[in-house]
């Protein structure tokens, strides 16, 4: 039996209700009908964005929402303060490069979250500097940046605050409007609980004005277009009809859920993901600023990382994620976002260890799970 | 019973084993099975393109496709022959001039096809031009463009063949190899039978050579990073995987009925759309050079065009599409493009009838069908 499972950072499983709702016949995008159904969407993007500002819905994957990020707020030469702790720090910076953005980077150890003394070191000394560029959660090394702090610096030097909100929106707190975040951005593949294909972009007031004068080349990413389309329920071009009739359904489910539970549910998955690795004896990536979103955890010496993805997944029929770019091969992780319960937590740490002993790690079986259990269902 | 039936041009019907692959559980991008799938996915684009060249998918309407094409090839200050005909002969003048690349204009009545002379002429006297952008199929107005004699024009005088495809491929004949073709982008919502969210472009050896020598800026849709990517199974960023799960079905269908066959059915539904309508009194946008894509119809004097739309929607379940920009409220739009039969044309036309009934246009009910059913069915 090929039963499977996914605990990957994305893409996460699909409710059942949601692969439903998009397996129905597609309607015209210019209808009544899906007018409706998009005004009911947007209203659920601001309440888990937590903002009052327009929610955009873009056909792309979250890059694509990144790099609208970047054409519509800057002209060719401006400079922007980048933390790169990651692959996709790495990426802010990459696009900033494609567009001729300038970026004064600041480098941090795959694994630790950013200093936010160091970003206002490069504030003061960078005085040109428009907006400051991180993520909330770092997918690629399961790092939480401290976003609330950021946002205040921002603020405090009149800089933008550009949060890739990618693997954060939806998992925990992330309150756009009450911590005054200029720009957030996601993707449907996450805590949205859908395929990927769509990508969300919430800006501020200030950051809509910094649109009229930014100069860099947009068109299919044209934000003010979208804006002024989908405030009158349509989209600039052709919508993924097909991911917003799931969208609605998933929004649904999170709201039904509540967001403060949501977020306590990532807590509670991630601090049992966290705390049976150690009870197994393995190493945290990111012990200090984990992210709910997802687990990354060194490979043990003389096992190989890369191994461990393809027994789980070959032998196990549950896909986890290796490492990427510098990381590959050292780290593997385990992602508890979106559709993911408890018991789920249990099945994937019980894979976990019987894959590690296969692998020639030493192995208590069931203690691991003992400490989720623990965690998890605990008085 | 609300049953509902789609003859837009885009989203077009979408067969139930297309909808049925898209809602089974998802896959991980970064494994064996989904290169596998990708791999089969890949080469059936290139049966459907008719190309030896890799045909490169990007999550994202076709608008997305069309915005990569100017990006990869042309650096700000090239110069472009764009035919404008209808609305997105508009938008690849908007794309160019978004990325500062300096149009050329050749204006065309909406509803005719272009003079291959004007094109000429505008090549004699404008010796910087790079390429000639144009549609295959323009969706606005219905009117195939002369594909072959433009793109034999481009080689003769050395520039660049850009073909907007969205709604040609897979709809009929446009071999790209064989008529030298070099830049050919369609999208998922139209032949394809998907929703809409995935777009497709190939690029010609000569086109890529300007790729590495275009300097407008581009993240997203690098085309140079989304082919080293794709030879390998991979993508440069998340794709759409469902998309993808349901294309590799789609594509299965259109090889099992046949490329000749496809190009047949659509010519022949067309035919039957066009004669039906003459017969019933109604004049077509684009008589002489017809889109086997989309019949565009002159709303007749007297009735209101908007009301074509909605009563045949609202009242009978059946979702045509009314005129864009310009032709707002003077033509409807008859799609018999994708997942259509001949019988599912004696529907939407014979509700036709009942609708022009219903607004006040005379019609001798059944005149339309009967025309219908000899051109479809008859000896």
């Amino acid at each position: 039996m090929g039963k499977a499972y996914l605990f990957a950072p994305g893409p996460t499983p699909i409710p059942p209700e949601v692969l439903l709702a998009m397996g129905r016949p597609i309607i015209h995008h210019r209808t009544p009908q899906f007018r409706r159904l998009f005004k009911e969407v947007r209203e659920g993007l601001k309440y888990v964005f937590q903002t009052e500002q327009p929610v955009i819905v873009l056909a792309s994957s979250g890059t694509g929402a990144m790099e609208a990020a970047v054409s519509n707020l800057f002209s060719p030469g401006d400079e922007a303060v980048v933390v790169r702790g990651g692959k996709f720090g790495e990426r802010w910076g990459e696009i900033c490069e494609a567009f001729g953005v300038r970026t004064v980077n600041i480098d941090v150890e795959w694994g630790k979250a950013v200093d936010p003394q160091d970003v206002e070191r490069a504030l003061k000394t960078h005085s040109r500097v428009k907006a400051v560029m991180w993520q909330a959660s770092e997918t690629s090394t399961g790092v939480m940046h401290p976003t609330k702090e950021l946002g205040t610096l921002c603020q405090r030097y009149g800089a933008l605050s550009v949060v890739d909100g990618i693997t954060a929106i939806g998992v925990f707190d992330v309150p756009m409007d009450k911590w005054g975040l200029d720009v957030v951005v996601s993707g449907s593949q996450k805590a949205f609980m859908l395929p990927p294909g769509l990508a969300f972009i919430a800006l501020s007031e200030k950051a809509w004005s910094s649109v009229e004068r930014a100069k860099c080349p947009r068109y299919y990413f044209d934000l003010a277009k979208e804006r002024s389309s989908q405030e009158k329920g349509d989209t600039a071009y052709t919508p993924a009809v097909s991911m917003i009739m799931g969208l609605k359904v998933s929004l649904e489910l999170i709201r039904e859920e509540g967001l403060p539970n949501v977020f306590a549910r990532h807590a509670v998955l991630a601090r049992a993901a966290r705390e049976s690795m150690v009870a197994l004896g393995l190493e945290l990536l990111a012990p200090e600023s984990p992210s709910d979103a997802v687990t990354a955890v060194k490979v043990p010496p003389g096992v190989d990382g890369a191994a461990i993805v393809s027994t789980m997944r070959e032998r196990y029929g549950i896909t986890i994620a290796g490492g990427q770019s510098r990381l590959k091969g050292k780290i593997f992780r385990l992602s508890h976002m979106g559709y993911i319960s408890k018991a789920d937590m249990i099945l994937a740490i019980g894979v976990v260890e019987v894959a590690l002993r296969e692998l020639g790690f030493e192995v208590e079986l069931g203690r691991g799970v003992a400490k989720a259990q623990e965690v998890l269902f605990g008085s």
